[in-house]
C-alpha cells in the first residue's frame, strides 16, 4: 500500500518534528493536502477547498490541467528527458518554438530566452547581473514594497524589512525609491528623475531600474501606465536598463500575457517564473534583448536551469491558452466579475478599498489583523485565500484564471460570508 | 502528431535564434536529446550515448528510474499535488518520513529539513543566511576552488573568477582561504586557525566555515578527513557554524549517503540539491540543527520551495536505495572499478594523476586543452563526459551510481580510446 | 636669505612639476600667496586680495588673528608641546575648560569632546562609527547635496557624484533621501518618515540621520528649523541618533556658535572642524552625548588627534569671541549687510536668488559657467571668492566673520562690478 | 595670568569630565604635559621624562627642534599663511623644492606629491582610491597585522580586530593575506602569487597590494627585502599597484629616508605622514607616480590639505637633516646602540626576542601583561615608552632619531631597571 494513504489530514507530527520553522503557509492553512484539480484542492481526507491562492499565481491555469498532465505522462512514459542541464532537448526546442510563435513574435519582441535556476529569485539575480555586466555599473533602482526574492542579490531589491532582516547582513547595490502613488501628492518618477539628474543627488548612475507593474507581495499596488512609461523613459535617458519583473504579474494574471502589454514600453529584461511552466513546476527564465545577452557560456549557471518536465507542460500551456485570443478575451470578463465581488467586499468594511489590476486583485481592509481573520474564517468555510501588503492588510484574490464562473462565485460567497462573520464578531466583541 | 517528433538531432536553429548565449553544455555536446533511461541518453535520431556526466551528479540513480517513474505517473494520474507552496502535503510527509527513518535517524542526526527554492544555490544562500542570523556575525570563510552557486550570496563563496566576474560588482561577506593541500607544505587549517586566533589576523569572526569535502567543480579536490575534522574543530572553537555543502558530493556520490560520514564531524548546516529528488527534478534543502533553526515563517521563502513531484521521486529513491545497506555496499566495489580504469587512463598521460573520492573521480591531465580534446573525442565515440577544475584540466567521471558494470566498462573503453586517439594525434602533430 | 623670498607670484613651475593633479583652488586663483592678515591675503609680490573664501569657512576669525598669533608664538617660545598624541597637556586642558565654560555649559550641552584626526572627514567618520556601534545598526540616512568628506565612510554620505566617483568602488551603509525643499511640493521629512515607518519601505532601520543645517558645498541650501526639528523627531522615533554636521556651518558662521541653536533640537553627535581652531590650523572633534560615548580607548585613533598648537589658538578664539555676547550680537548686523549686497547682486541677474543663512550666503546665478566667470573676474579685481552647488552655480560669500565693514563693502563692490562686467560682456557676445 | 599656568600635573578632572572615553595614551601615562624639547617632555610641574615614544614616530627629530621652531616663529611673525586650502603658497613651493632636491631627485623618483587631509589615514584613503580609480579594480591586498588607519577605507586594510570592530559594520574591498614570516614554514608571497594566479583562487584581481616594510603597530614585524621584492613583482605581474605605507617607518626611522630604500623596489604610491612635517604638526601626503596621478581637481579634497605651518617646518627638516649624508650616516651607529641595549633587555626575559629594523625596534616579551608592566614601571622611572603588537606584547622603542647618546643610554637604563623590577616582583609573587 502506498505510504501516502496512511496520512491523515490532521497528521502533522512529522512536519513539526522535522520541517524547519521557516515553513509558513501551512501554519494558517493547517491541513494536509493530497490532490488537486482545476481550482479545487483536496485534503488527505477528501475535503475540498476552493483555491484562491493558486500557488501565489504559480497555478494560473489551475491544478493538474488535463492536457498538460497528459503530455507530461506521455513524456514520462516515453522516458523523455527529466534532467538535461542546458543540453539541447526536443522538449526545450518545442517550448522555444511555441514561445517564439505565440508570445514573442506576435508582440514584436526580439528577446532571447535565458533559462536560469528554476526560481523567480534566480531569474531576478540573473537579470541584475546582466544589467550590471552590460552597463559596467553597479547600482539598481528598486521600489518601496517591491518583492523580488530572498537570495542576497534579489533581496537587496526587496523592500520588505522582515525578509531583508533574514540576511543577517547588509544587502548591497540597490537604491530604493518610492513607487507610484507612494505618498500623497508625490510624483515618484519625477523625484527619481531629479535625483538622477542632479550631480549631487547622491544616487549612483544605475545599471537598471527594476519594477513590478503590480506589486503582488507588496499589497497589489498597481502602477499606472504613465508611471511605467515615465520610468522606462528615465531608464533610457540615464543609460539604465529597464527590468520588468513579471514573475507574479505575468502569464495572463493582469489580463494579458505580459503585465506591461499596452503600456507602450519595451523592457530590456523580463524575469519570469511562477506560472511559466503552466503546471506549477519549477521553471524560470529571463527574457533578454539581444544587445544585452552578455553572459558567456555558463557564466550564470545552475544544475536545474533546464527543468525538462516544465518545458513539456509550458509548451502545452502556451499552445492551449495563447495561440489565439479566446482565452485573453475571456480574462477581461472574469476580471470584471472579480471586481464586482471585491467591490461588494470592500463595501462591507469602512475605509476598505480595492487594490490591483486584472485578475490580481484584493481589498485593503485596513489592518493585517482583520485581513488575517477574514482569511482564517474563509478557510473554515472551504476557501484558500491569503493576505499581502506591508502590514498584511490586503485580502488578495489570485484564483486560477481558468476558474469556472460558478466556482468563482462560490469562492466569493464564502469570502463575503467570512468577512460578515468576522465583522459581526468583532462588533459584538467591541460592544 | 506531437511537435517533439518533428525535431531532428541536429536541428538547433531555434536555440541559436532564441536561447541566451549563457547556454553551455550544449556547445560541447551538440546534439538534441529526446529520451534517456538508466545511464543512456538518446538523441532525437535514436542514437545512444553513455552518460558519464549524470546531470553533474543530479542523476545518481540514472535517468528515469522505473520505480520513481511509476510513482510519479501514479501521482499524476491521481491528480496528486504538483505545486503546494509550503503547505502540508501527503507527498512531503511521506518524503520526510522516509528521510527521517532511513537517513537522519540511523546517522544520529537531529537536523530539521528546510525546503528552499529548488536550486543548490538557494540552499547555500539559506544556509549562509541562517549562519549569519544565528551568530549575529557576517563573515563566512570559504575555500579556494570552492563552488557554491552563482546568486550573489553564494557567489561570494565561489572561488571561480569567471563566475564571480558575472556579478558585475564586488561580492561581500566571505573570506577565502586555501583548501586542503592547496600549496606545497602548507597546513591550510593551521594557517586559518592562526589568523582567526590572532587579534590582528584581519579575518572577522566568522558566522560559518563552509566547504565541500570534495570540490566537484573545482577539480575533484578531495579533502582529507583530518582536514575536515580540523576545520570542524576550528569552527567550534571560534564560535562559527560548520556548513558542509553536500550538493554535488552527497546522495551516495562518495560511497556514503553523506560525503562526510565516517569523518567524525557533525555539520550544523548541510545544503543539498542535485540528486536529492532522485529523478533529476529540481529540489533543494538545508539540514539545520534545531538550535540554528532560526528563520521565522517565510523569512526565507520562494514559490517553488515545495516541488511536490520531487518529493514523490525522492521518497522512492530513499526507500529503494538507502533503506538497507545493499546499495552502499555495492558502491565501494564500483568505486574500485572506476579507480582501476582511471589509473589506466592516467598511465597514458605523462604527469597525469587521479583526483577525487568514491564515485566522484577524475584524472588531471595537465591542461584544459587536452582534457577538452579527450572529452570531445569521447563524445564522438558515444560517451558524454565533461571536464572540471580551475583550468578545466580534469577529465571528470560522474557516471550514475547505478550504471551496470558492462556499461561502465564500455564507457571507460570509449574514454581510453579517445585519450589514445587524442594523444597519438597530438604526438603526430608535434612531430 | 630665506628661500621663500626667491619665489615670485607667478612662479608656479614647481607645482606643475611636482604637485598632484588633484590640486584645485590654485587653478582658479593662480597666484602664489605669501602672507595674510584679517581678511586680506597677500601674494609673493605684495599684491593684496580681499578674502571672501576664508579657507572655506576655516578662517571665520580672519587670518593671523593677533591674539591667537601671540599666544601661539608664546607657546612656541616656551617650548610648549607641539605634538602630544592624546596625552594630557596643559593646552588641551585650557581649551576644554574654555569650551566647557563658554560653549557647552551655557547651552545646556552635556556632550563630551572626542578629538579625532584633524580633518572634518575624520570627525564625520568617527561620528558615523559611534552611531553604528552605539545602535548596533549600519544604515545612516544622509541627504541630497550633503557634503561630509571624501574618505570612504564619509564619502558614502556625500551626495556629490564627482567626489563619490573618486572612490573607484561603491560606497556602503548610507541611504540618500531628499533634503528640505528638494523638489517642488515635496515634504521630504514626511516622505522619510513614511518610508521608515513602512515595513516594506526598504530603508533599513537607521543608526543615524546626518545632516548639515546649511549645505555649504551643496549650494548653500538652508534647511528650515521645522525641517530640522522634524528630522530630529524622526530620528528619535525610529531609534536613530541625530548627527548635525557643523563643520562648515558652525563656529558662528550662521550667526550663532552652532548652526542649530534656536532650532529646538539637541543633536547626539556634532562633528566640528574648519574654524574650530580659530587660526586655520588642522583640528577636528566630535561632540558626543555621554550615553553614546561608546568607543574604547583608541578604538578610533590617529596620530594627530591632538594638534596642540590648535588647542592654543582655539582657546583664545573661544575666550575672545564667545565669552560674552558682543561678537554674536554683531554677527546679525553683518549678516543683514551681506544680505543687502547679495540682493543687489541677485537683482542684476534674471532668475537669480539668494541662498544660505547668516554669514554663509550666496546667489544662485543659474549656471556654473556664469558663476565661474563672475568669480574669475572678481579675482582680477582683487577679490577671492568661489562657487558652490551641484552645478557650481552659486556665487558663495564666506568672508571672515570679523571682516571690517569697509572691507566687506569693498569686496562686494568688486563682486558687483565683476558681475556687471561679465553680464555686459556676455550680452555683447550674445548680440 | 595665562590660564595654562593654573593647571597642575595631576589635575585631570576636565579630561574625565569632558573628554571622550576614546582617549588612550593618557590612561597609561597619567600626567599633564606642558612643554618639551628634544627627547624630553616636561609635566606641568616641571618633572622631566625621556621620550621613547616620540609621538609614535611623529617626532623623529625630537620636540621643538630649534631651527624649525625659529622658522615657524618667523613665519608667524611675518603673518605667513596659516591656512591656504590648496592654493599656491611660498611655503608650499619651498617645501616642494626642498623635497624634490633632497629626497625625490637623488633617489630617482619621478613621483608627484599629493597633499591630502593631514592624517595618515587620509593619505592611505587617497592612495587606495587612486589605485582603484587608476586600475578600474576594487580589491586591495593587505596583510595580517598591518595598520593603516581607522577611517572606513583604511580600516578595511587594518588587520587589528579591535579597531575594525569600532566600525560597527563590515569593511569592504580588501583581501587579507599573511605577512612575511607569518606562519612557520609558510612562503607568504608564494601563496599570494598562487592564489592570484589560480582562476579559482577566489581573490579578485587587485587594484593594489599595500604593505608596511615594518609593521609599527602590528608588533614591529620587519619584512625581508626578498619579501618586499617578491610582493612588488607579484603586483607588477598581476596588474596591481604597489603601495608602500611609509607613515610610521619613513622619514629616517629605519635608517634611510624611505624604509624601502636599498630594497630594489619602486612603489607606485607612498602614503606619508607622522614625521613628514618634522615638528609633529599634522601633515600627510601621497607620493604618486605620474601615470597614476589620476584624480581630477579636488576629486579627493579636504579643508586642511595644505597645513602651511607644517610646510615651513617640513622644509627645515629636509634641509637640515637630508641635504647631505651626515644624519643618515649617524643613524646606523645609533641603530646599533639601540640593538645592543635591546639585546640586553631580551636576555633578561626567557623567550624574549628582538623585533623591528633600524631605529624602530623592540622586544617581544611574550605577553601584553608583562610588556605593559614594564612600560608602566619605566614611566615611574621617568621614561615614556609604549607597547605594540597584536597582544601588546612588544616593548617598543621609538626614540627621536636625534636623541643624544647619553640620553638614549639613560632611557635604556631606566627601561632595563624597570624590566628587572617587574621581573623580580613577578618572580616573588609567583613564589
Amino acid at each position: 500500500m502506498p505510504k501516502d494513504m496512511t496520512i491523515h489530514t490532521s497528521d502533522t507530527a512529522i512536519f513539526e518534528r522535522r520541517e524547519s520553522a521557516a515553513r509558513s503557509y501551512c501554519r494558517g492553512i493547517p491541513t494536509v493536502f493530497a490532490s488537486a484539480s482545476g481550482s479545487i484542492m483536496r485534503g488527505a481526507d477528501g475535503a475540498e477547498h476552493i483555491d484562491f491562492l493558486a500557488g501565489c499565481s504559480s497555478l494560473n491555469y489551475g491544478h493538474n490541467d488535463p492536457d498538460m498532465k497528459a503530455a507530461l505522462i506521455a513524456h514520462l512514459t516515453a522516458d523523455g528527458i527529466a534532467h538535461g542541464l542546458d543540453l539541447h532537448t526536443t522538449a526545450k526546442a518545442a517550448f522555444l518554438d511555441a514561445f517564439e510563435s505565440h508570445i514573442l513574435a506576435p508582440r514584436g519582441m526580439d528577446h532571447r530566452v535565458m533559462f536560469t535556476g528554476p526560481t523567480g529569485a534566480n531569474a531576478v539575480e540573473a537579470a541584475m547581473k546582466i544589467a550590471r555586466k552590460s552597463t559596467g555599473r553597479t547600482n539598481i533602482v528598486a521600489f518601496t514594497n517591491g518583492f523580488h526574492g530572498v537570495t542576497m542579490g534579489a533581496l537587496a531589491a526587496t523592500g520588505n524589512g522582515y525578509h531583508r532582516g533574514g540576511a543577517g547582513m547588509e544587502t548591497q547595490g540597490v537604491t530604493r525609491v518610492p513607487y507610484d502613488n507612494y505618498a500623497d501628492g508625490l510624483d515618484s518618477a519625477a523625484l527619481l528623475d531629479q535625483m538622477l539628474s542632479d550631480n549631487s543627488g547622491g544616487i549612483d548612475a544605475p545599471a537598471a531600474i527594476m519594477l513590478e507593474t503590480v506589486q503582488g507581495e507588496g499589497g497589489l499596488n498597481a502602477a499606472s501606465a504613465e508611471f511605467v512609461r515615465a520610468v522606462a523613459d528615465i531608464a533610457k535617458r540615464h543609460g539604465a536598463l529597464l527590468i520588468l519583473d513579471d514573475i507574479q504579474a505575468g502569464c495572463g494574471r493582469t489580463g494579458k500575457f505580459f503585465s506591461f502589454e499596452e503600456m507602450g514600453v519595451m523592457p530590456d529584461l523580463v524575469p519570469m517564473a511562477k506560472s511559466v511552466s503552466g503546471f506549477g513546476l519549477p521553471m524560470a527564465l529571463v527574457l533578454v534583448r539581444p544587445q544585452h545577452d552578455v553572459f558567456g557560456p555558463a557564466e550564470h549557471n545552475g544544475t536545474f536551469r533546464g527543468n525538462t518536465h516544465a518545458f513539456v507542460t509550458a509548451r502545452v500551456a502556451i499552445e492551449k491558452f495563447w495561440a489565439d485570443s479566446a482565452f485573453e478575451a475571456d480574462l477581461s470578463r472574469r476580471a470584471a466579475l472579480i471586481e464586482t465581488r471585491l467591490t461588494e467586499l470592500a463595501s462591507l468594511i469602512p475605509g476598505a478599498y480595492l487594490k490591483g489590476r486584472g485578475l490580481m486583485r484584493g481589498v485593503d481592509v485596513g489592518t493585517g489583523e482583520l485581513a488575517g481573520a477574514i482569511c482564517k474564517r474563509a478557510f473554515q468555510g472551504g476557501l484558500i485565500i491569503e493576505t499581502s501588503g506591508n502590514e498584511d492588510q490586503v485580502v488578495k484574490v489570485l484564483a486560477p484564471l481558468t476558474t469556472p464562473d460558478a466556482l468563482l462565485s462560490r469562492g466569493f460567497d464564502i469570502l463575503l460570508d467570512a468577512a460578515r462573520d468576522v465583522l459581526s464578531t468583532t462588533k459584538i466583541a467591541a460592544e
